[in-house]
């Protein structure tokens, strides 16, 4: 990865377009680590936990070229544990708690749908670096796609209460899906240019599981902009609290 | 793997040795996943959940083991998620809290040097399950005992603070090594036969780290009996809450 030096050109787009991909992997990732302890079945609990790592090597590949952008020599390190939540560019969609399971296959089946056509774009795109990340990334979002789709259909075409559960899920998620396409300033892969994709692939999927797409209002959601809800603070609060108590070092 | 049929002659160890050997590793794992959002570093987050999951995958290759020598039907999920603490024979050592990284490190240097021993002598004893499940383990054991060393070397000859730290982490841990030596009926591989390489190999690292081998009476746990102090019913009960809830379906 080679950052830029002054003689090159400027890229056509922004770090903070790249610390949004980022974040929002990042988020995900710490997301999907409450289930380790807790998942229904120990497969889903090692199947989500590697789904979570995924998503962090995302983010810290991510994280580090967004950092050699900015030019202002932080690190992954610096940029995960040293910004304050309004520095933070994810989406709301990943930011929530999900502490339910049908929830968290809901998100996964929508995240992981977005991240697919997203680095699908970005693998053919004209930066070498992001084409390289999206490259390897592809493969593993068609893992955890996949994975999300089978339970939806399980659940979806399960029991009665798992039907009416995963419903649930889909309904309480739907309201957040729409940030995901929010333009952005600096975008590589304009992120427009990916909603009839995204929201075709998931409509599918929920068909196919005897479920409906919701019909309900998008949240306006401020992620990009750096407006998050406070359950993005208690994240950074756990997730930060070891490294900014002994700053520089482990201790 | 073969469930032993009622013509084949008894084996050399018990069912609930197997289980002994599982539960260690999974109880183990729980405890790792605490780390995955708190780490200080995003590289040791990943190393750590790494390490988890490694001890995860061998403690479910090991209930299912230690279900089908049982013989009443159990699997790997039935003997995770529904048994009590009294039904765990994990030691002492796993099951507490670790949520100073020291103590993660102090412990996880003792296990993995516990671990890397037993799996080597199971690698070579008659049973051929066993066999393989460590010789697969070995391997995995052997990066996580490096990963202790390093860490207990950088934190013991670091700072004054970090030596400090690391020493009473070696001490809070210390009176727990001894149960992992204490026999057991029914064992392939006696644990006392393990005491002396597992106590010279830490006692190694510990001095080249300028520590010292703590002298503190050992606490005589009752893991191997089922005997368990309270911190395992509260793994349990988040670890087994999701599956108990919706007995026999994912809801």
């Amino acid at each position: 990865m080679t950052p830029p030096g002054s003689s090159t050109p400027p890229l056509p787009f922004s770090s903070d377009y790249v610390l949004g991909l980022a974040d929002d992997a990042l988020v995900s990732a710490q997301r999907m680590s409450w289930w380790i302890s807790r998942a229904p079945e120990l497969e889903e609990d090692l199947a989500l936990a590697n789904i979570g790592l995924d998503q962090l090597g995302q983010a810290r590949t991510l994280l580090t070229y967004a950092g050699a952008l900015e030019g202002a020599g932080r690190t992954e390190d610096d940029l995960a544990y040293l910004r304050d939540d309004r520095e933070f560019r994810n989406v709301w969609l990943v930011e929530r708690p999900q502490t339910d399971f049908g929830v968290t296959i809901a998100r996964l089946l929508v995240f992981a749908t977005y991240q697919a056509e997203l680095y699908a774009a970005l693998a053919a795109s004209s930066d070498a670096t992001l084409a390289g990340v999206a490259g390897k990334a592809v493969k593993e979002v068609a893992y955890h796609l996949d994975h999300a789709r089978l339970w939806t259909l399980r659940l979806g075409d399960g029991t009665e209460v798992s039907h009416e559960r995963m419903q649930a899920a889909l309904d309480a998620e739907w309201p957040y899906v729409d940030e995901l396409f929010t333009p952005v300033e600096g975008a590589l892969v304009d992120p427009a240019s990916l909603r009839d994709a995204v929201l075709g692939r998931v409509a599918a999927v929920v068909r196919e599981a005897t479920l409906e797409v919701p019909d309900v209002a998008p949240t306006v959601g401020g992620g990009r902009r750096g407006l998050h809800t406070e359950h993005l603070g208690h994240l950074l609060a756990e997730m930060q609290h070891l490294h900014r108590s002994h700053p520089g070092a482990t201790w």
